[in-house]
């Protein structure tokens, strides 16, 4: 059987010191959960002592099932000259109800001397005391030896005292962290295996990717003995990222043979990544190892026809074993049989100039901004109008949105719409907290007496992409909307340079999909 | 003296194979000037038979001078069973007049049979034939060994085979090829000590980025004898990429002491970097290593009080080795120190007080979802407000905005603004393509009379992301807007459920502090 390491996942605590990236404490929520279902051994939810959207974290964390992962809170050493039992700082890792703590204290004399103005001894005297303090609480230590390779490589026996002395004050695991991210590979395997001489704990990693050597860092400590592996979905972290475990993952498993997630959960690691990333609103890079979008994309002619007759002469491993997938760059007529696979889906017939017709429409959509990848159901009212069989449930003739903002006092946003549902008009008006708000509200106000299933529906996502960004206020938007009823989820899209205007889109198609879905039902259930 | 490594640049050849990027003639000609400038020993320019506008390139370039850098072209073996002579690969690359060639071919005996159909004999044939043809012509000829390592792992002994034929028939370089990017830096290691004790040419070494590995691949062979390494800037290329050259080269210069560049060269490295997104039309992202703008950007309050003391407590290297800069962000993580760092470099005194009534405000609006970080005008703003220095320039009474949409036309937008500017009252409208160019527009227009600098002004970028999508169409969204005038860019931030409203926030401050930037300048001029 293969022999495990353990994943301990930062992306919430780490990850989230990146530039540009925030969390709000539903984000972090979100990604623990995701996280825990994907296989992470260890789920570090934040700092809760610096921050207080951390003990947020944790409070609503503990109130959930976690099928996997044991969350850690994390900390520092205590203050020099302080009291374990008055540290505020601890008595917040203990006030969260986390069953782990990882600890992180300095391991390099200069730090000691220039950054917490103290002496060696008192250093030592501070890990031993914090490690002590938490074992003896019960809690799992997983003390974090901060710029220890910096450390080990100026004062090497230094170093190597502060992990004894949290060794000895009982921490689960000793973490060796290139902190500032410049560490070569040859120099992390050769520090690891004189710690293993030394130290007779379970070792764990945590690099950063300053050299961009963050994932070749990594899989050397594991190699010369490391088993427990620290890092963050996509590399999120400060200055260059820490270690990606995007890509560690896949290299543990795949080359060198190792066991991290549950078995078959690699599959997951492309949806993990890209909710990830969705969640804290981050680009993927399309050249993302693994699981961009670029991944397995050919190109070159010579490449292509290659891998058509044998995948593995372009490719390092088959995508579908990271739940990514092959792609082939030429995009022309690529269009035409993936249309005719999702009519049928549909249980649409498209004819031949019916089929090309719609080609030739999204070519030109997308051309103007709409993605229909992430919007099916605007998609299937698409081709159900190509199709010539479907009848829109209403007419709208006009919407009117008025915002006003007075001098300190908030803005309001109140929306008029009138429509007609067959020979009978409709006339309302509704206010909201923003004007697409506003004109939701007096859309299912419209609609909810000629349709009962519009108030069984509700929005449940709401996205915005400004697409060109350089164009400021005038640039073009597109906006993705989901929803749902009882049974069933759906994703519509809009554009325009209005974003009330895309947003209306988006919802009118929502709209008109829940009540085709409805429709459908209904004949089913007649049939 | 420390020892030599050649540096061949394929950004124009595999860099421009990368999805997304597409270089004009025009543009590979700037960016082999600049990487001629820069120091690198050889530039592939392009693939001459297979690329009309690699021709073109060439012919342009063999009228420039070049006062660093061999100019290469690149082709293939000739086909199985032709005639060197006949060979318009080969011919096209004599046609361009460079004096140096890189041919590519098999060493894989799974392409041999799978991708080429012919026999291993006749692979070898190939190699020795194309590469005696180019050198009896007076080329310095390097040999790609494409897919060395997969070769390598599979038939040992033919993949050696392959090297021998073009080393013998008298390659000046013989490159080994993870041409998969698949690879783990010990294979790459081994493979390369195995190859000099059979090889008696100096090596170079090719790798791609599949694995997130091709900077320690790179580095595990220059260790183990390779002189010559290919790669790209940014490490551009198909699929995840090649090779990043900007992490390439500081890794070899400042960690491992080899000599890459002429003495002094490597500070241009950032602006070499960035000057090449910029022509290639690719963003950078901020956390690239070495380059990025996050780079050396310290966050933590940590982090920040001890850089302040000494930056190699955090900093792998200092910034301006490879003219890059440090960075000091503000937020919810940071404490007082951040923001008196930034207050002093603004030329502004906060006292005890202030200055944690500032911290206290930010960690609210922070907890509200603003962001400062992307918005540093807006912190000005309010650092200058909390310091009681600042005079607002005009005030609001009220904005309105209507928007209106009729059947199967385009919507159309229209603010309304009154606000008074010292004892006078301005109150005007204006359209626009959506509600928030409309109530820019009518801002402006309010305000150019009393303030012409806001002529000067433009906004660049408008971001919009939504907090809490679950919260879908009454969802909180934050806005971030950059503005330029002649001489500076700044950023500015909103949050509000209502986007128009959280809009109206980042437009006002960026218009503030255009004004403010103004005042500073006029008050400069008159002293």
């Amino acid at each position: 059987m293969a022999e495990k390491i353990y994943l301990y996942d930062t992306t919430l605590r780490d990850g989230s010191q990146a530039e540009g990236i925030s969390l709000s404490v539903e984000d972090k929520i979100k990604i623990a959960k995701r996280l825990d279902l994907f296989g992470m051994d260890y789920i570090e939810g934040g700092w809760p002592a610096a921050n207080p959207k951390d003990m947020e974290f944790f409070e609503r964390a503990q109130r959930l099932t976690w099928h996997h992962a044991r969350l850690a809170a994390f900390g520092r050493t205590r203050k020099p000259g302080g009291r374990v039992e008055e540290d505020e700082n601890l008595l917040a890792i203990l006030q969260t109800g986390v069953k782990v703590a990882t600890i992180f204290g300095k391991t390099w004399d200069l730090h000691v001397y220039q950054a917490l103005n103290t002496t060696l001894e008192e250093n030592l005297a501070m890990i031993r005391e914090t490690v002590g303090f938490l074992v003896e609480r019960g809690l799992e230590v997983v003390y974090d030896a901060e710029h220890f390779f910096d450390g080990y490589k100026n004062n090497p026996d230094y170093a190597l005292a502060c992990l004894k002395e949290a060794a000895s004050a009982g921490a689960s695991w000793i973490v060796l962290c290139d902190t500032n991210g410049g560490c070569l590979p040859g120099e992390i395997e050769e520090a690891v295996k004189r710690v293993r001489q030394v130290i007779d704990k379970p070792l764990g990693i945590h690099t950063h990717n300053d050299g961009e050597l963050a994932v070749a860092n990594t899989l050397a400590a594991v190699m010369a003995g490391c088993r427990q592996v620290q890092g963050t979905i996509n590399g999120f972290g400060e200055r260059c990222g820490n270690a990606n475990l995007c890509s560690v993952i896949p290299n543990l498993e795949l080359k060198l043979g190792y066991r991290c997630l549950p078995p078959g959960h690699l599959r997951e690691l492309t949806e993990v990544s890209r909710y990830v990333s969705e969640i804290a609103n981050v680009i993927q890079p399309n050249n993302q190892p693994f699981v961009g979008y670029s991944a397995f994309a050919h190109k070159g002619g010579i490449h292509v026809s290659a891998v058509m007759k044998n995948a593995s002469t372009y490719e390092h491993i088959p995508p579908e074993k990271v739940g990514n997938k092959r792609r082939v760059l030429v995009s022309e007529l690529a269009g035409a049989s993936n249309l005719r696979y999702k009519a049928a889906e549909m249980g649409l017939k498209l004819d031949g100039r019916q089929t090309s017709d719609v080609v030739e429409c999204i070519k030109e959509l997308e051309r103007q901004g709409y993605q229909f990848e992430g919007a099916e159901a605007s998609l299937e009212l698409l081709l159900r109008k190509a199709s010539g069989e479907y009848r829109q449930p209403f007419q709208v003739d006009y919407f009117r949105i008025l915002v006003e903002k007075r001098e300190d006092q908030e803005a309001t946003a109140e929306a008029i719409v009138k429509l007609r549902v067959g020979d009978q008009v409709v006339h309302t008006a509704a206010e909201g907290n923003g004007p697409v708000n506003a004109l939701d509200n007096a859309l299912r106000k419209a609609l909810e007496e000629f349709f009962p299933a519009i108030r069984r529906m509700r929005l449940t996502d709401y996205k915005v992409r400004v697409l060109d960004e350089e164009a400021a206020t005038s640039a073009k938007v597109r906006v993705l909307i989901e929803s749902r009823d009882a049974n069933n989820s759906w994703s519509t899209v809009g554009v325009s340079t209005n974003i009330i205007e895309a947003s209306w889109e988006a919802l009118l198609d929502s709209m008109e999909y829940a009540l085709l879905k409805e429709g459908a039902q209904r004949e089913a259930a007649g049939a």
